[in-house]
């Protein structure tokens, strides 16, 4: 056996340095005598764990000091629901701006808990290319404005972050979490799943504006509210350990590759390699998406005929290329290339396309 | 370095087998050319992983087919709140039945979304014993009565399953899960986190009656919708997948050491030492707990100074023994024994004990 290049959605590839590690010291971390799933989130070496990548982020993402940074469960579909209860009260308006699919997921989740407006969406086109900004309908006084800046599945990513004027932004950024640098000022909320950039399942981050918290006026229970969380440095109740640590080993080699602005580079150095072997295949590989609004970490497309899928997927696998089967939602193919996905791996997928297309042309 | 014997709470020891397992697949596992962290928790494998566990615990514990088994995030505390929210309506009533911290919380985590009513307490005894059945005050009617089997902090636990007549009984399980024979028929809900006898922290467990979900009445968002959940195999998002791996190797540790019943046996085996090393020491170590709702799990100890607490813990740790300092609300020492804990390592604590005593005397 040896790895392959995994192109999955999330849960996804991890630095390899990052799982060596994570191998080497499984039976016994840091002379705790014990794993790190086995030691007490309150002991003095897993706080120091957890603060260490709190202090990463901060670092890395250039986290203002107004800002709270969370680490939780449930992924970015509990973190929409649990922000819905925690930044406004029932009778507010949330304002959407719909890309894809999981802007649709964050309404559905938003919902019960408060009014919410459709700003603006681009579901009639397909999601194929993000709603003009100066067609967007927002309420005035709306609690927020809530966008997802990539969509895992349509492959649809801004690449400006919008300007709402005063009301706070919060933008679920699961699939793109620190695959370049952002100005965070810019938001009140920026959350997402681990599972994609940043570490395993399991683990969820909430980067929150701390004036946006405890001003609901609802009745939740305590576990609900996020600034018990905030309060007790996400460890309100049992957190999940070990992901937690993965996601600090992660940081620490982010930092390592040169941090936000170097990981940045690359991102977009794989995206245009792998946009040119689609855009440079005569037709033969087809992405949807308008170019200015293309994702640099989904690139779904399809081929000539879907018959093709099949034969593509089983050649690409054993070829060492894997995950490349796109979501059941959209069909076709879609090529996921996070942070730790690396350049050969994109090289030898754009490689794979040209010779499939010229076999099967 | 070498492995000590873990006493933590929880997080909590893992079976060192389990251990070896994880750490020799990590980077590559079951011929996928990557980590298990690293799969889509859709591909075939780890659906396979996924189902095995389910079924591993399903025949573990003998869960009937008229029950759903939910694999879940937030721990006891959030499952606490979701139960409200899921098992009945915001008029309708829940019956507590509190003998210890545990109890409480839940009690927090209910109240914002339906009545609740204290049964029973042991409150106003130090949380040191059990409320005698016929002193409890069942409401007619209610949605269900929930109490804690084992409470962790106080080392209290019912030895029988209490008759509530027809109302569902929801049992927080999160320190006794698995931890011998339990007649799942009985209840309504046994829920807990793994992360003490089951395997690492960021995963909840659910065993709930089919009949009980989707009569609320509620507008839930649809990530809090319990139902959801059960209709797509505990993927209705993206799930924990490396603490389930971990687990669904805890299971098949738990199998191969003989199921339930031989569990329940050698838990009952290294309670019996350990207690017996608290009363055979003449006074000088003492539990608070009335004797026959002692707890197999969590043996809280107190030395008859607790100026000891220091050097005992400090020897202790010397002596290779782990996590015994007790929880603050009580303080003191607690061992905690669960499914993991070697009978070697009891023995070990217990001969640490008499020394302790014998040089501190």
């Amino acid at each position: 056996m040896s790895r392959a290049f995994n192109f999955s959605a999330g849960p996804a590839a991890l630095p390899e340095p990052v799982l060596r590690q994570v191998q080497a010291e499984l039976m016994e971390w840091q002379g705790e005598r014990a794993s790190v799933m086995e030691v007490s989130h309150r002991g003095a070496a897993f706080v120091e764990c957890a603060a260490a990548a709190e202090r990463d982020l901060r670092e890395l993402m250039a986290i203002p000091d107004d800002y709270h940074v969370l680490f939780l469960q449930g992924g970015a579909t509990t973190l929409s629901a649990l922000l819905a209860l925690n930044l406004a009260g029932p009778d507010q308006v949330a304002d959407f701006v719909l890309t894809g699919h999981w802007g649709e997921k964050a309404v559905d989740n938003t919902q019960p808990s408060m009014k919410v407006s459709i700003a603006a969406s681009s579901k009639a086109g397909g999601y194929s290319d993000i709603p003009a900004r100066d067609g967007w309908q927002l309420t005035p006084g709306a609690a927020f404005v809530h966008y997802t800046p990539n969509e895992t599945i349509h492959g649809v990513e801004f690449h400006d972050i919008p300007d709402v004027g005063g009301v706070p932004l919060v933008a679920d950024v699961s699939s793109n979490f620190l695959s370049r640098p952002i100005d965070v000022s810019r938001f009140g909320v920026l959350y997402g799943g681990a599972q994609k950039n940043l570490g395993p399942s399991g683990l969820s981050i909430a980067i929150i504006r701390k004036d946006l918290l405890g001003k609901h006026g609802r009745a939740l229970p305590p576990i609900f509210e996020l600034l018990n969380q905030a309060n007790n440095d996400s460890m309100f109740n049992t957190p999940p350990t070990f992901a937690w640590y993965v996601l600090g080993l992660v940081l620490k080699w982010i930092r390592a590759e040169g941090g936000a602005a170097a990981i940045g580079e690359r991102n977009a150095r794989k995206a245009a390699a792998l946009y040119a072997a689609i855009d440079g295949s005569g037709g033969y590989y087809r992405n949807p998406v308008a170019p200015a609004a293309r994702s640099t970490m989904n690139v779904p497309f399809f081929l000539p005929d879907a018959a093709l899928d099949k034969p593509f997927l089983k050649e690409a696998e054993a070829a060492g290329l894997l995950g490349l089967k796109g979501h059941r939602a959209v069909g076709g193919m879609r090529a996921s290339i996070y942070n730790a996905m690396p350049e050969a791996g994109v090289a030898a997928l754009a490689g794979f396309m040209a010779d499939f297309a010229r076999r099967n042309g």
